[in-house]
């Protein structure tokens, strides 16, 4: 990361041995000291306008978009320079699970050998990173239309769901899959941020009554 | 080296308790269980036709022709198919030496930030190799996810201002307006046609579910 220049490094529930050695080791990267530590995906993304996630399995296995590496960096450097790009990588044994990839807009893959796609953690990291600095034009300042941060992306998820659930759609299919469903969804619309907050406000009226409702029955 | 198709490594005078133990490593890669010993640089390059050092020193400091590796790609990818290229790494420490280098027909050099130019062995060669493989990848775009027809559009729009009207939502503002204003948003949402279908599921329910709570209050 910090031979490329990238020096804002967020991490979720790290193993808190080798986190603390790691970041107190001499010579440790300035930017090991100053990893910023999250216990939840959603929290370390929360102010993100576009999350990535990295994954080595191919298409058909996956309920998300799929980019290859280079196609996937030409869409990050399309992002305005006042947004916020977290490229989420999953641990170094089992990648990225389905409820962190539900976080995610989209998901990149490093092309590679069939018979061993699988890559090691640091050396993904370092191609990705090296890709994406490598034609290294500034980004495009292309005013574009500011998108939702990740936290709204959240809010609008957690409400739907709570809808849902008050609206008896649980009952088709069990409750994890159903957030997850609505979660990649809303990742997908790529909301404007303006749309965002309209939304919220859409689907808060519309829990609120379906609340409300309730309670005269009870 | 096996995730981007390279399996043929040369070992110069490895420390040998490392090198044996991990090539017996249980899983270890194929390409580590064939890789070849030799005793002197001279040794290992003997049958090449080019041979090109790495490093993570600037131009000035060094008595070799410098690419970037970009550049550096450029020019072994112009080698004849049948010619053998080695590309050659230090070790981790201290990198090649001088005379390392004095086997090399000249060096290239990963662009880096000029406050942390050497990088991680294993993370440079993954860098170089990924950029020796990149353009003979295939750059084929994701078929592109087909959108929902503008009819799917408008039955969202009209089962959302349902559900608006239904939730006292329209109170706020004109009839007229709230609906070109979920009409609007509906199409900047520019939804994939099976998510078109997913929403649209969801929005029945929840509209079901506010109009049936209604009735016992009627």
């Amino acid at each position: 990361m910090s031979n490329f220049g990238f020096l804002h490094l967020r991490v979720v529930n790290p193993y808190e041995v080798a986190f603390r050695e790691a970041r107190s080791a001499v010579g440790a990267a300035p930017l090991l000291a100053n990893a910023e530590e999250y216990n939840s995906v959603a929290a370390a993304v929360a102010d993100c306008t576009l999350v990535v996630g990295t994954t080595a399995l191919r298409d058909r296995e996956l309920q998300h978009p799929l980019h290859t590496l280079q196609n996937g960096v030409r869409v990050i450097r399309r992002q305005p320079a006042s947004s916020r790009v977290a490229l989420l990588f999953g641990s170094e044994k089992v990648g990225l699970s389905r409820k962190d990839m539900s976080h995610c807009h989209w998901l990149l893959r490093v092309s590679t050998r069939a018979q061993h796609p699988s890559m090691n953690l640091g050396q993904a990291v370092a191609v990705c990173l090296y890709e994406l600095v490598r034609n290294s034009q500034p980004l495009s300042d292309i005013a574009k239309e500011p998108r939702a941060t990740a936290r709204h992306a959240e809010l609008i998820t957690g409400i739907l769901v709570d809808a849902l659930r008050a609206s008896g759609y649980m009952d088709r299919d069990a409750e994890t899959a159903v957030e997850e469903k609505v979660r990649r969804m809303v990742r997908r619309l790529d909301l404007h941020s303006a749309d965002a907050e309209l939304l919220l406000g859409m689907l808060r009226q519309i829990l609120w009554k379906i609340r409300r409702k309730k309670e005269p029955s009870q």
